[in-house]
């Protein structure tokens, strides 16, 4: 076994994730410290100690009322049939809210129970009881009253409380210092001018401190440092000295994911080394000098998880305050959900609102597609002890957005076409809270879709091989029935997508099996895979003769995305997708992207809005200017039970 | 009618606030600005346009496993009885998670899978199968890919896939810069050196200003301007040239309420000057040179409301993103809530989770009580059509904060100490995600609280008349039947308040009836209050004897803040109270404040930790300190059906 060999075979521990984290909370021996901060500029921040009120609010008795101000005792024979006059001075004074009652009144009266004689004289008809309309010292704030414990967070009208109560100046907790350090030979700034294959973008250490500024952090982003176990351990040194919380990103170059156990062990101890969750397992808990540090790995979704488990809660210990807890939402799966015993899971949901119902659907649970997470609705977390769920059961599902937004979105599913988000888009901006949420699951799949209640709307655009004809033969062997419309979106051009100056002169699929060029395919059940099935039997060529007929991509741009890489490499798409790579082009049918939906959802008024924004002179005028498309104007939708 | 008398009478419209609401968002003709910043910096900010990927993610054929990469054609052969070796080099490339594919290679076997033969070359028994283990260029992003729809806020992962799309600088929408003007003669900076009566701190701006920053709009916090129109007018003006919106706080002396109105009318228009909602139903909307003005009124919790109403949905308009909602619960009602027909109430709750269900019960609805709206939970809406409802009612609650830290909480109330907020920090010090929830309602109120399942816990200290014995005949009579556990707290001094000096001498009852001393009492049902009634009974006294008997406080720290603003005043309450505000202090009694729980609360985890807090040294310690107390040591619980 050689070095390399040897460097690979880490032992990962499946330690229960609740476990470790008691751990590194115990191991967690830092001593919030405090600072003195202006009111004014303390919103957010959490009180380091019980706060009082230096004075009361009000401090003098205040009138309630816009009227007068009187001795109560002196009115008590007013009535009706005996009108009393009071002189202004002496008997009377006028008063606004909030004024102070000059001595020696006890009550006011409201003006609208005034009548006023002259400059100098009112009369009244009855009496005032002492105190009527006045306001108590303190009925706001007490003098000396605490106005909040230690750990509070401060909000708006908080502010106003303690203001009120002039504490100008208040103790706050520090926010605690996390310095983020990121690892690896590979990887490069955003802002790199050029991205060498085999480097990648420096992004997880800007996504790390917006996650510890939500959580009331101090984020401390260290430059990138080069997979040196030398200059790693002096950076974590150094970071140990001026941080309360350390977080390293592994580097995922040769060896360097074992490096930063290795370090971490030997300047200072490893709690943990793997915990029973995925993703997320191969986290690194540990202490130097005193600072827990938390080593996470290089995929995103793994790292965004290890930290959520494992710093927040430091930083809300050392806030002092209770770790926020997400809303959940009963769901039922739209798909079965595999997962391991001995472990807990993560898994992304997107979550559709769709005939009063919460549906969910597992997003990729690759933790390298940072995307599953930006998209995520929810979170569900499938417990060590249960080896998954049933298409159809009902889960909890951790919500990542307002419930609201999920409930105003229109679920689209099924075949990916760009002007899908053009539309969502358009809609959000005459409706800021709505939005379509789209998932590219392929035409089969939208319809299943449709067909089981867990979307609103699917793009489809399936060509019947024996009658030539686009959609409706599908729609009506697999919706039979069911009260559904078709709605005719659009036509759009299909063709090859092909590296710039079609290098292997490539037009039909005879070719592509010929030059043996390198076959981007799209997943089964896209409508864009049984066209090239269709065009394979045509020019009776088979799945073998094509090299990478098994390479599936689940969209256009994802197809084009690799032709671009690749001056073998063929597809089939669409023209826009071609065209956005500038990559050539060579068309092969016009086919019909129309839009099925329910026909519950084609009444509603989303549903309305939608096909009223879809009808707009300026959205026709968009999509067509993309070219590749027409819009069918003035579409005359098709029910299959006949009733439109 | 005198010139004073006519500027009252303003008369005051009863507009639907949805009316109100959809009239200024019709007039606010302002088109967003977008800005470019660093994605960096853009946490929080609200995309201006869609943005699409400028980069797929990854942008080259990336290994997923750590392994070596292959040609998997040359693979097939390879099987367990016919391992195949391979060279390094030609052959195979050892490559990271992450590492670009070397050409000509197409797929990645699994270091696991590997056997190392020697450092050039390997064996593996299994073949692999093309583009197996490795990430197809835009697995995560795709190039071109619309990322973000415009309207969104940005999350901490999103600025990841900004990034990972080497989208470096982003159009996001401009902060609308919102000027908020405080006027009045009456205010004060909350720094202000010395408050004379009739001075008011000025804190709603600092307020006004964390709400607009919360809601995401740029503060502009203007200075305290006086009740001069012509000044008044100048800075509006000035306001409308460099704000998106304007808030105007309307000062409360003489008249003021009556120039914003004016000066809106005359330099600009006004749309609405009243709505059908309370408090807050005095705001004005209107628009000068184009800018809405919106004029709150000056009571805190009035204008806090209306910012919401109007203010947020500006807001939220010009940033082209939802109005976010609050989540809801539904409440049983533990008192009844009287509401008036034509207006919309909003009346601010304190909401308790006991017994596994939410009770709630209104805060005082004075719009000037700023700690009512710090302090509540929730905001029940009472509906126009709607006159209230009756205790025991069920009803949708908005909840002001998470639902959690409400359930997590000690539902205190009956009569109030001083060391109950001790206890409340020491309890959050040791599990952040709890607290004690205190009213104060007196001894009795609390006794029908336990009896009616809204608290956990009361602190009661009743005399009973007849046999001079505290709270256990009150327990006996109120709970008959019920499995209550009465806990001995302690013991504490109660006693005359008094200014400074004691001026008239006062030592008894007696004493406070014959110089007409100005007595300030406590609530009906209040512990402190039945001991003075037994006190003027003992003297052979009256309440007619007493001057200000009907004047009511809340608490003991009211009591003396009143008696402190007053050289006749007099009080009844406890030592620390007094000594809070350095008043004099003459003892009348030592009574017994015992906590009075359901057994099912005393057994719980959550009461078995406050009696922990209760019986630790430190807090002893801390409550002797004081002055004025004596903790029950090892207190013997008292069990109304004697099982403890």
């Amino acid at each position: 076994m050689n070095y390399k060999n040897f460097k690979r075979k880490i032992y990962l521990e499946d330690k229960p994730r609740a476990q470790a984290r008691e751990e590194i909370l115990a191991a967690h021996s830092l001593t919030p410290e405090k600072e003195e901060i202006a009111t004014s500029t303390s919103l957010g921040r959490v009180t380091a100690e019980p706060i009082f009120a230096r004075v009361s609010m009000p401090h003098y008795h205040a009138s309630a009322m816009d009227g007068i101000a009187v001795v109560a005792e002196s009115t008590y024979q007013a009535h009706e049939q005996n009108p009393l006059r009071l002189k202004r001075g002496e008997e009377f004074s006028y008063v606004d809210t909030g004024n102070a009652i000059p001595s020696p009144f006890n009550a006011v009266i409201m003006i609208e129970h005034v009548d006023v004689i002259d400059e100098d004289t009112i009369e009244i008809i009855e009496p005032a009881t002492p105190w009527q309309h006045i306001r108590p010292i303190g009925e706001d704030v007490v003098q000396e009253e605490m106005l909040f414990p230690q750990g509070h967070i401060l909000r708006p009208a908080d502010l106003g409380v303690l203001l009120a109560g002039q504490q100008t100046v208040i103790p706050v907790t520090k926010k605690p210092v996390v310095t983020i350090i990121p690892t690896g030979n590979e990887l490069v700034d955003a802002d790199a001018a050029e991205l060498a294959p085999g480097k990648i973008i420096e992004f997880n250490g800007s996504v790390f401190a917006g996650f510890i500024q939500d959580w009331g952090g101090e984020p401390v982003l260290h430059p990138i440092v080069k997979d040196e176990p030398e200059k790693i351990k002096e950076v974590l040194l150094e970071a140990a000295e001026t941080s309360d919380i350390i977080v390293i990103n592994a580097g995922s170059s040769a060896g360097s994911k074992d490096y930063t156990v290795h370090i971490i062990g030997e300047i200072g101890e490893v709690f943990t080394h793997g915990v029973a969750a995925r993703p997320g397992k191969p986290v690194i808990l540990g202490k130097i000098n005193g600072k827990i540090v938390v080593g996470v790995p290089g995929y995103p979704v793994s790292a965004y998880l290890a930290l959520e488990w494992f710093v927040r809660p430091l930083i809300c210990k050392y806030l002092q305050i209770p770790e926020p807890k997400r809303q959940t939402v009963t769901v039922k799966l739209g798909r079965r959900i595999v997962s391991s015993m001995g472990a807990e899971d993560f898994v992304r949901m997107n979550i559709g609102y769709v005939n009063g119902q919460f549906v969910a659907n597992p997003l990729t649970r690759a933790a390298g597609v940072t995307m599953s997470y930006v998209r995520a609705d929810g979170m569900l977390i499938v417990p060590t002890n249960i080896i998954g769920y049933e298409q159809g059961d009902l889960a909890e599902v951790e919500l990542l957005r307002p419930l609201e937004e999920i409930k105003n979105a229109i679920v689209f599913c099924g075949s990916h076409d760009l002007t899908i988000d053009l539309l969502s888009s358009r809609l959000k901006r005459v409706r800021t809270d709505m939005k379509i949420v789209s998932s590219h699951v392929g035409s089969m799949a939208g319809i299943m879709a449709i067909r089981k209640g867990e979307a609103h709307v699917a793009g489809i655009h399936l060509l019947d091989p024996s009658t030539k004809e686009y959609n409706l033969s599908y729609v009506s062997k697999f919706l039979a029935g069911q009260d559904v419309i078709l709605y005719p979106f659009l036509k759009r051009k299909q063709g090859w997508i092909l590296p710039k100056g079609n290098p292997l002169g490539i037009e039909t699929a005879a070719d592509i099996a010929r030059v043996h060029a390198n076959y981007v395919n799209r997943q089964k059940g896209a409508g864009t895979r049984i066209l090239f099935d269709l065009l394979l039997e045509e020019g009776c060529l088979t799945p073998d003769d094509i090299t990478g007929y098994d390479r599936e991509m689940f969209s256009h741009l994802a197809v084009a995305a690799e032709v671009n890489g690749d001056a073998h490499g063929a597809g089939l798409g669409i023209y826009p997708a071609a065209k956005a790579m500038d990559l050539d082009f060579v068309p092969v049918a016009d086919e019909e992207y129309d839009l099925l939906m329910t026909r519950s959802f084609y009444e509603s008024e989303s549903g309305r809005l939608l096909i009223s924004l879809i009808q707009s002179a300026d959205f026709i005028a968009q999509v067509e200017k993309i070219g590749g498309y027409q819009v069918i104007e003035n579409a005359e939708p098709e029910c299959l039970l006949k009733e439109v």
